[in-house]
């Protein structure tokens, strides 16, 4: 039997029999995957053994490091000037990164963003940009540069240099039931966060029914883990638990969620929304070491928007061209007059992926106009057959799914519980 | 997503997070992995979520069936006589199935027994009697039938058509971290021996330091386990306890097993083997419904050597030719006077297998002369200097290695607790 396969065997007894993993062992599997020595057969009864049993705090760190050597690392030293990033774990209408990158930029901190595509029923920051027309979210490493230089602020996809042990490990877990891995979630993202080179990073970990994370202990742990993995590799690293219970701000979609994301920068914009970008904005600056400026006042005074507009333009969209519109719209009334006491984050996302807006397999394509646009947020009073939703789709055959997935997920009641905040926790070093 | 990879995943998930697998479910996954529509990195990480949570009677009973509906099933009711097979998990110089099912047959039971061959430090039966000239292991159902008609007993490889998602299964387990999962044992063993269509089953269920089963306790739930899945298919099943602190016999090879058998089958022979041999063929009479036959007889008036020289000779091997001699020996002495308190199984396997008597890889040969000659049971008073063990290999260069594996494997003492009983524990219906 050659070397290489009594070592995956021994590693995986390891750790299905409780144990814990050597560095040599996790350099070892990390690497010997990627090269397709270990094959998928072996690591997914790894990630399921990792998941059942865990990991601890070095075994998590080392396999982190493990994802990162397997590739490139990004060095933004030459810029400057400081760098922040924000990392949100996934929620439905969670469009903050399109006004906040900017607003970042603009006061005077470099944001490079590496972002994704949505699956499933949250969606992807490059999905919603993609409907811009023009703009592109492939650059190169040195493309990547020239923009975050330029304009202070870049949003595009992670090159294929970037931990590629994670990419090929991500879509194994994909398939073999094994996202669920606390261990294998914060080093999948903390290893991409780190081998991009930002100098500090806040995390937006989602908790609630429209999140992967459904209760605060988990979210917690998930969040403590990567900070931790962050202050480690040096890079200055802050998390906050954030509800998602509720979709935020009034739209799922895409071009539904830049158009909403346009207002922020105007100065306007759902109050969530706001609240949640000013917030991620000074812990960026905070973390980042820059003190005595408000991004408040960089959205009041244009120079947000600004930056938005010359990010786009530096990435081939044109700012000021107007977005698409779905062809077909669906309009849901209030069932009863009272106060919207529960909009289920869950059953909106699962909607809006069904009118089209996300994808079920990676090679789908997502259309730009479809998505949900919400009339009201929980806590506000709603009149018996008024607008509560309005459903957008470019195939009308659409709207029976994505009804059938808003089934009971509203209440409108006489009364009922205040809102929960929007910021849960905060989790520092 | 194509359904079936969704239901791969939910399947998954379902054993993952401690759940109970639905009988339609395992009836899926079984089929569709042996069709190839479940991948091997998907069973694999299922594999592993059985192991960690494990599976209930139901569930173990329904993967049995399952298994067993992948292939075709035999009858061997055209024989006019009853049937009972043998199994045992595994052990060092256990060569019991050599002179067990002649003898048998000579009561007038009829002995289908399908055999294995070694992988790792245990032998294999067919590896054993490979050593005999001209004899061969692969029969079709056919010729089977035919020898256990003619002769009443047959030891040979089963069929590629018996279970095929037992054999892909098994493979898969083999490289995956995944084998030692009682579930996946108890239903491995049980699918070929059910599907192979004998009426009565004896388990011989090794336990301790050379064996599979390293406590009574495991030993005992993968016993109970088997007992049941045979009674529920019609098959009665009982299971003996046995140890396997200590090789069986006095020969952990090939060609010196088949001799060390026929002396049991000329009457003479080591205690040990002796014992277990009569208690199993009495087990199996039993089982088989025949009563007022003694074995013991049968081996002293020559019946069952008869039939063991009929057998063989209807398998094309000459049961009259002298057997394979290795060109290699090496005598271990004994280090001080006195009583050999413990001689190790698993260090005795492992030097039998190291000086070239198994295999590491499937695809590997055997030597038919290598092994390990003991010469003095546990128990036994020993003298310094005089002869303990007899190493034989083809190539002197893997004396190192094996007198490395047998470092610390025995220990000669003033005195030392008696020996275990040969048979621990009996678990019938």
């Amino acid at each position: 039997m050659p070397a290489d396969l009594f070592a995956a065997t021994d590693v995986i007894v390891t750790k299905r029999d409780g144990g814990e993993l050597t560095d040599p062992q996790i350099d070892w599997v990390v690497d010997a995957y990627t090269r397709g020595v270990v094959a998928d057969e072996q690591m997914s009864s790894l990630a399921m053994a990792i998941l059942l049993n865990g990991m601890n705090a070095r075994e998590i760190a080392r396999w982190t490091a493990a994802m990162i050597a397997s590739g490139e690392r990004m060095d933004f030293s030459s810029l400057g000037r400081p760098t922040a990033d924000k990392h949100s774990t996934g929620g439905v209408g969670d469009k903050v990164t399109l006004p906040l990158a900017p607003l970042v930029a603009a006061c005077g901190v470099a944001v490079p963003q590496l972002s994704g595509r949505g699956l499933g029923h949250t969606g992807g920051t490059l999905d919603k940009l993609e409907s811009i027309p023009g703009w592109r979210a492939a650059l190169s490493n040195d493309e990547m540069l020239a923009v975050l230089r330029d304009v202070g602020a870049v949003i595009c996809a992670a090159g294929d240099g970037l931990a590629p042990a994670d990419k090929k490990l991500y879509a194994l877990r994909d398939v073999t039931g094994t996202v669920e891995a606390i261990p294998l979630i914060a080093s999948s993202i903390m290893s991409k966060k780190i081998a991009e080179g930002t100098g500090a990073l806040v995390l937006d970990v989602k908790v609630g029914s429209g999140a992967f994370m459904k209760d605060v202990t988990q979210a917690s742990e998930l969040a403590r883990t990567m900070v931790s993995l962050g202050e480690s590799a040096g890079v200055r690293t802050v998390a906050l638990l954030t509800a998602m219970d509720t979709p935020l701000g009034l739209t799922a979609g895409n071009a539904i969620e830049v158009a909403e994301s346009l207002e922020v920068l105007a100065g306007g914009g759902p109050a969530d929304v706001v609240e949640l970008t000013l917030r991620l904005a000074r812990e960026m600056l905070a973390a980042a070491g820059v003190s005595g400026v408000d991004p408040a006042d960089k959205l009041a005074d244009g120079s947000a928007m600004d930056h938005w507009r010359r990010m786009i333009a530096a990435q081939g969209g044109d700012p000021l061209a107007p977005l698409p519109v779905a062809r077909e719209s669906h309009v849901v009334l209030a069932p009863a007059s009272g106060t919207l006491t529960r909009l289920d984050a869950h059953a909106v996302g699962v909607a809006a992926w069904r009118l089209g807006a996300g994808r079920a397999r990676k090679e789908d394509a997502v259309s730009a106009g479809a998505g949900v646009v919400m009339h009201a947020k929980p806590g506000a009073p709603v009149r018996a057959g008024a607008p509560l939703l309005t459903l957008l789709t470019d195939e009308a055959e659409r709207f029976a799914g994505a009804l059938d997935a808003l089934a009971g997920g509203f209440d409108v009641d006489e009364a009922g519980p205040p809102p929960l905040p929007l910021v849960i926790d905060r989790i520092g070093a």
